[in-house]
């Protein structure tokens, strides 16, 4: 089979490192002939994958195409799927997913809890709305990986809100944050992941571990299953999809955000996983049987980012301090420039227990440093 | 890093799905261009692996070079060492290991159990030595994989013998075939993986299943490690090392060959061992800690090979079926020609259970049938 990927960063890489796996031809689509997915595929094609007619002619030498990041033309691939092509996701659920309005408009058709929310066309509008302040702004479209989101806590933050369609969110008071992938094949069968829980750095706020399993409530655990499943068949599409969810202190479950694709919250599973998000994801692109989520061990993945200052020839420091550790898996994407905040690469531990896991992923974040 | 592999086939296509964890620049030698590790580098060459100027310009290219086959033109690898480049393994423990009469010599030499062998330089020297037989005839140089290899029962069999220097061997009152893995970074430091166990089809005769850990006895493991480890060791060269053993209905333990590099044995470790065989090689070619081999469940190994009567374009029946069962893990290589009895892929089953691997892996035998 052929098999098209639009997007050549680190989810194509380690779909293309799985894809070597099976019988599949492989090509990747990226403006970057440098991209981390280059070099791993078939056949590279340098294009714009939000061009509609780069889009269009790329989809045509495969029999099925994926992405690996929302931002693609949607309009080619509905060409494309109407003229008899797979495209996973549908583009009907990449629509619904990459604008933000009409993802919440989703999450409410089907009765999924997601924070309350309205829609702003504009900062003239927003200025209007300031009684349902605290609450998170997001630009309906092209917003990516914290960019296109901003905190409105009173009044006079609405000045940092978004000019252009958005939705603005009622805060949440978060107790933990976590996230579900569900695998859906072209048949209609699912499987779900076990949830992985965010941890956060109390003092840079930024994500700094996953934890997997979530260290929840089993009541709790049934609701996000629920939810997460509610979410990911109502697409009516094939795929992936990690599902991110608040818990809030009542210990009710609210949908954040869906990704109709692998996502940063299932790399643990190459590892941990008996079928990681990526094999899966050729499962369902290549007709074959959904793989076993069940994890094979608890663990915790810590994304490696650029460090604050650098920017240019990365440089991986703490390498070998890292892989003297036992069961740490280390994975670097290749990019040859790294720059403040850039995801660079990640590690996986495997332990049997949470503190274990814990006190490494400490170590691990001391250690390893991208600098220039 | 730089790092140069020669040989394009499923060994070179297993490093390459692992080197893209690391920050590594992939180079791979080999004469075709659609072999199965040719779209996974950075780099590919179109060369002749056992020419003198296509090594020795292959090689200045890189920091570090590798193989995933023995025969290739090893004056060159000195050479390039001799002008300081890494060659893993060392060109002269390459050289002793690719020539089978140098490779018994230096089992003589080192003390380590090999079954008892004289050298013959032709036929005529091999019809004088009948009193010796039962034996196997082994080609000294250009043997691969079961081709360069003749048991001779008695006298009228010398005609199958090889009129070229050989090998050769007394034949042992085999009980049981085992292969260890020993890995040897550039310090000399060393790990060793767990035994493996080859289980033969009794009516084919043909290697079916590899079962880790072997199941024998605890004093065999220990004599077994022991042996291992001295030829490994002794070669005085880093890299992986796959000692091919026999054990003998007294328990005794007997090297039958060694390979200076990843190795059939040696494919569950991708999903049954925390460090897999091709992610070891990576660790010391890249100066990283070695990693760990102990076993994360235990597991068995199927060799996909192309069926009988089938030559061409090959199709893989009973994928479905396969990818069905719980934790099988299917490689396909990625051959477009299937031959009889050509390697095409391999399965990989974890289970706890000795009985439920043996079964899985009938089921799997049974199943999948590489056809044209």
């Amino acid at each position: 089979m052929k098999a098209g990927i639009l997007g050549g960063g680190q989810l194509g890489r380690m779909l293309l490192q799985e894809a070597a796996n099976y019988t599949v031809e492989t090509w990747v689509m990226e403006k970057d002939r440098d991209c981390p997915a280059a070099h791993l595929c078939h056949h590279f094609v340098q294009g714009d994958i939000r061009d509609y007619d780069a889009v269009y002619a790329f989809g045509q030498q495969v029999d099925v195409l994926t992405i690996e990041i929302e931002n693609v033309n949607v309009e080619a691939l509905e060409r494309l799927e109407a003229e008899g092509k797979t495209i996973i996701p549908k583009p009907s659920a990449l629509k619904t997913i990459k604008n933000k309005i009409l993802q919440k408009q989703y999450y409410r058709h089907h009765s999924i809890p997601s924070p309350a929310f309205l829609v702003t066309q504009d900062k003239a509008e927003l200025a209007t709305k300031t009684d349902f302040l605290p609450a998170v702004h997001k630009l309906g479209m092209g917003g990516y990986d914290g960019r296109g989101v901003q905190l409105l806590k009173k009044a006079a933050d609405i000045e940092n809100g978004f000019d252009a369609p958005s939705v603005l969110e009622k805060m949440i008071d978060i107790d933990k944050e976590i996230a579900i992938s569900v695998a859906i094949d072209k048949k209609g069968a699912h499987v779900i992941y076990p949830p992985v829980e965010m941890i956060f750095d109390p003092y840079l706020n930024l994500l700094d571990y996953q934890l997997c399993p979530a260290d929840i409530q089993k009541t709790t655990l049934w609701k996000a299953e629920a939810i997460a499943l509610a979410v990911a068949r109502n697409f009516g599409s094939p795929g992936i999809f990690a599902i991110e969810m608040f818990i809030d202190r009542s210990g009710d479950v609210w949908v954040n955000e869906t990704a109709p694709r692998v996502h940063n919250s299932g790399h643990h599973t190459i590892e941990a996983h008996y079928s990681s998000q990526f094999d899966m994801l050729w499962r369902i692109m290549l007709d074959y049987p959904l793989g076993n989520t069940a994890l094979i061990m608890p663990s915790i993945m810590i994304n490696i980012l650029g460090a604050e200052g650098h920017k240019g020839n990365a440089l991986y420091e703490g390498m070998n301090e890292v892989l003297a550790m036992e069961n740490a898996y280390v994975h670097i994407y290749g990019k040859s420039q790294t720059a403040p905040g850039r995801k660079m690469g990640h590690v996986t531990i495997l332990e049997r227990d949470k503190t274990d896991l814990l006190r490494k992923a400490g170590k691990v974040k001391k250690a390893l440093r991208v600098i220039s």
